[in-house]
Parts: structure tokens; C-alpha cells; sequence
């Protein structure tokens, strides 16, 4: 899985970020997070291929997390997409894509599936399912935890050919899971494998103040990336704003034991983000902050951060 | 005056190239043609202040010259802005920003003035004023052409000295066009200066296919900036999608008399496009490709070209 960071943020873009949006790839598919103004540039220069992406979740409607998606949409339609996309949020998303459908004839190419936001499940297909959670914000706002299902067991070899099952094809189905029959005799993969690995889980806190409930819903993630829109110093502002700060999102990590922290969303005030990130280490000490096309890799367990998409192959 | 591109892109961005904008700076104040997604950045990396944006004109209602509008509004209310903000388009584009308000609770710190576009004087303050020209395009469209009043006129000191005026603010006014009464005796502008000169003139096509009655809306601009979506071999696709090529473009700005012609708006299948500049050329000799950033810059007559904004002093 690769994490890829297409805006970090908040409320206007600065020279070096792009309001918010955040691609993650998995083997077969791609899904966004929030969808930032200026998105379709930031694909682009990432070499991202849009037609890709399976579903899009949007935390809020605040602008700075939505304004990109109806010109994303668009250029998929130009681009000839016939695959259904789904699009996760609140109802209010739902009016803002009926009106742009309604009123100015978006030409789609493609069925848009709209799903509400609402706590639990909201998206699932075979590689991955994504749960969201409401967060404390000034707007109904969404926290998503993306889970990928390892599908891939440890097999044990000498154990399928005590069973008289030959290397090959039915192999490769007992490692993904399913059972075969060979001989007359059904074979389940747990009698030549371990069971399923834990999915590996990313969460994604969208915009929120800091809430106990939300170390629940975030509780063992792999990855956690947080809004972190002020310093501790401006704990009150963040508080009122119903904002965190850096020092908040890694109580969040630490509480929730990930294994790490992405910072993002940052107030355009912080020209340089390693003093926020300074800041939750303290707290937190594997804490990165995020950049505009920052790469996060993850791969058999290991978590790898590249500052740049081009390293992370 | 200053003209900078702040996108150049048909339909979609390239890695290169953002959606169309148009920012042109007078002595008072900045105008803004067209708005593409991803537009407030383009101004951060320009430098350019949205506060300064007294009029906005759109050309049509195609997502690539209007999706960085709303965004631009509510960063102009996040900055606080008090001054009346125009906005000059189609009655789609009101409905568009009525929606927004309505449904989206666009807080603005200012009032916004709708000006509905149609053929003739859309617009006009002290500085300038603003011609609208329906084109030939797939949706209701415009051509705009600016005229900034040259209020300075060519003054004669022998002769303001002769009539006992004395070198002082009393000049000033005169050779800004003010009549004065000195010892009761009114002198006119005219009685110790020139004519005031003609004023500057830019035009800008919007989408258009080509047509004769464009080049007499444009006839004696100072400087055209014309669509040039596809080259010579795609006129057909050019006339089916109502477009122009380059080669369109400079017959237009030859047969109006333009000084000079910048083209922009190139589809993304031009990787380069110094073979669009180098085709419209052949015709209209002093052509030129904008890029991103690329900025014109008139003083006293003189029309200079830099390559980006930085060296636009």
C-alpha cells in the first residue's frame, strides 16, 4: 500500500501546499480522501492516474476539502471512465454534486454511487473496507479508517503435499483463502496455512477538535494521519475553532498505538511545519509531517516514508 | 499595465500548465478574466495579492474557466475584504454563485455586484472599462476587451509658463485633463497639451470558434490573447468543437491590427507548444505562447514580454 500526500493545507493553499486530499493505493484500486481545489494539477504532477480511483470519501463540506471533486469528475468523464465511482459523505456533499449534476450538465460517463456518511461501515469491497466515525467540528465532519485485508496466508508447503495436493494453481487458492476439493476431499486453507493476517488500517481524522472517542475508533491503526492545524501555543484558538493541535494528534497515536503519525493540514501561518512536528515528537516520537507529495510505503510490515512519490517505486 | 497568465490549459491541467486565468494589473487596481480550478494557487506562487481583484469577467460557464471562483471568494472573505467585489458572466454564472451562498453558506466579509454580461460596456470605473462580445462556442461564451483610460497627456511647459502658470500641482492637474482657474482666467487641458492619448487595449477571446465579426470587436487592440486550442491539422476538430487553432488566432489578431498576439489555452496534447507559436507566427509575426507565469508588461508604448513574473519589475 502507498499513501500519497496531495495537499496538507488548511483553508488555502500556500506556495508549498495544496489545500487537502490524500490518494492511497492499494494492488488493485485507488481511493481519495477529501479533494482539495487544484487536485487534478496536484494527480498530475504526482503522475497519479485519476481513472484509478474506485471511491472518494470527503470528510466535510467544508470548501477546502471538497472544491476539487466536481473538476476531478469532469476530467474522468473526458477521460471516458465507464467504472462506477462511489462517493462517501454527508448529505450535504450529496446536494452539492446534484446541483453541479442538475444545473450545469456535468456530462458523466460513469454512474456515481452516492453513499451517506454515517458511523460504521460505508464502503467494502474485496481488497478493502472503510468505516467512518463523526468527529467534532463546526460542520458534520467524518473520520474514515481504511482496513486492507491481507489476503495472503502463510502456507506451509510440506503440509499440502502430506495431503496430496500438487504445487500449482490450487495452491495459491488455498493461500488467498478459499477451500478446494481434491481426491473427493474438501481442503480448508487453515489445514495447510496460518490464519489471515490482521488487515493493516490507516485512519484519517479529516478536520476535528480532540475527543476521547476518536482514540477508540483510530485504537490499533497502523497509520494514523491527523489534522494539525496549530501549535500548542494556540491550543485555545484550536479548541474554538474546533481544530487540534500537533501535540493533540500524537496524544491521539500514542493513545490508539499506532505504529505511525502523519501530520497534515497545517494553518498557512507555519511556513516551515518541523516545529509542529518537533512538537508531537515529544509526545509521540515517530511522527512525521507531511509534505505535498510525501510517499508513505507500506509493505510485508514495514512503514517507509519517502519525501517524494518519484522515490517511493 | 501588467498581464499575467496564471493558466494556460484547456479542459484540464497539465503537469505544466494550470486551467485559464487572467490576472492584469493597472495602477489601481487588478482585473481578472476567467478563474480555473486551482487558481488561488497560482496566486500564491505568483505573488499576487487577491485583495487587490476589483472585477472578475468570465467567459462562459465550462468548469475549466470557472471552478476557481468559489474558492477564490471565500480566501477574499478569510482575508476580510470590504470592498464591493464585480463579478461580470452569463446568468448561469450568477445561478452558480447564488447557489453557492444559498446552499453552502458562503460567508463573505463583502458585497458581491453580479453584472449580467451581454454585448457592449459591461463594466467602467475611472481606470478603465470593460466591451463584451458574444463569440461562436458551445455555451452562451464572451470576448472581453479592456480599454485603461491614458489619463496622463504629453505637456508643454513653454507654454503652461507663457499663460503664468507656475511648475507646481497646477501642471498636474492639467496634464490629467483638470481645467484651472488662475487669476480668474479658466484654462483647459487642451490650451497646454496634447490630446489624451489613446486609450491601451486588451483583448480576450474566451472559447471561441473563429468568425469575422471578432476581428472588428477587436480591431486596434494593443494586445489580443487568443484561444489556441489545437494546430492547423485539427482545424476540423477545431471547427467541431467550436475552438481555434493558432493559425485562427494570428488571422485574427493580423486582420485587426493587434500589436501584439498571445496565445493560450492549448489542449493538453501539446506537450510543447512553441509548434502552435511557431504555425501562428507564419501569419502574424510578433506571436507569442504564454506560459504559466509569463508576464507582458506596457509602459509609455513599449510592449515587453518575460518569460515569468519575477523579472516583470
Amino acid at each position: 500500500m502507498k499513501i500519497v500526500f496531495l495537499g496538507t493545507s488548511a483553508a488555502v493553499p500556500t506556495r508549498e501546499r495544496n489545500t487537502v486530499s490524500i490518494y492511497i493505493m492499494t494492488t488493485n484500486g485507488a481511493y481519495l480522501f477529501d479533494a482539495g481545489e487544484g487536485l487534478q494539477k496536484q494527480l498530475q504532477i504526482a503522475g497519479l492516474n485519476p481513472i484509478k480511483i474506485k471511491a472518494v470519501f470527503i470528510s466535510h463540506m467544508h470548501f477546502d476539502h471538497v472544491l476539487g471533486l466536481p473538476g476531478l469528475l469532469m476530467t474522468m468523464a473526458l477521460m471516458n471512465r465507464k467504472e462506477k465511482l462511489t462517493v462517501v459523505g454527508t448529505r450535504k456533499l450529496f446536494q452539492f454534486l446534484k446541483m453541479f449534476n442538475k444545473e450545469f450538465y456535468m456530462d458523466l460517463t460513469f454512474e456515481v454511487e452516492f453513499i451517506e456518511a454515517h458511523q460504521g461501515s460505508v464502503y467494502k469491497n474485496k481488497e478493502i473496507e472503510v468505516l467512518a466515525f463523526p468527529t467534532v467540528h463546526s460542520t458534520e465532519s467524518y473520520a474514515y479508517r481504511l482496513f486492507e485485508h491481507k489476503l495472503k496466508r502463510k502456507f506451509h508447503p510440506e503440509k499440502a503435499l502430506e495431503l496430496g495436493i500438487p504445487r500449482g494453481p490450487l495452491w495459491n487458492k488455498l493461500q488467498l483463502g478459499e477451500s478446494i476439493i481434491i481426491n473427493g476431499k474438501t481442503i480448508k486453507p487453515e489445514m495447510v496455512s496460518d490464519p489471515p493476517p490482521a488487515p493493516l488500517s490507516v485512519s484519517i481524522s479529516g478536520d476535528t477538535a480532540y475527543f476521547e472517542q476518536l482514540i477508540e475508533f483510530f485504537k490499533g491503526s497502523d497509520i494514523i494521519i491527523h489534522e494539525s492545524t496549530f501549535s500548542r501555543e494556540l491550543a485555545n484558538k484550536a479548541s474554538e475553532m474546533l481544530h487540534s493541535t500537533s501535540e493533540q494528534a500524537a496524544i491521539v497515536a500514542l493513545r490508539s498505538g499506532a505504529k505511525l503519525l502523519a501530520l497534515y493540514h497545517f494553518s498557512e501561518r507555519y511556513k516551515d511545519v518541523s516545529y509542529l512536528e518537533e512538537e508531537a515528537r515529544k509526545i509521540f516520537p515517530n511522527t512525521v509531517a507531511a509534505k505535498d507529495f510525501m510517499c508513505i510505503k507500506i509493505e510485508d510490515n514495514d512503514i517507509n516514508v519517502f519525501n517524494n512519490i518519484n522515490e517511493c517505486e
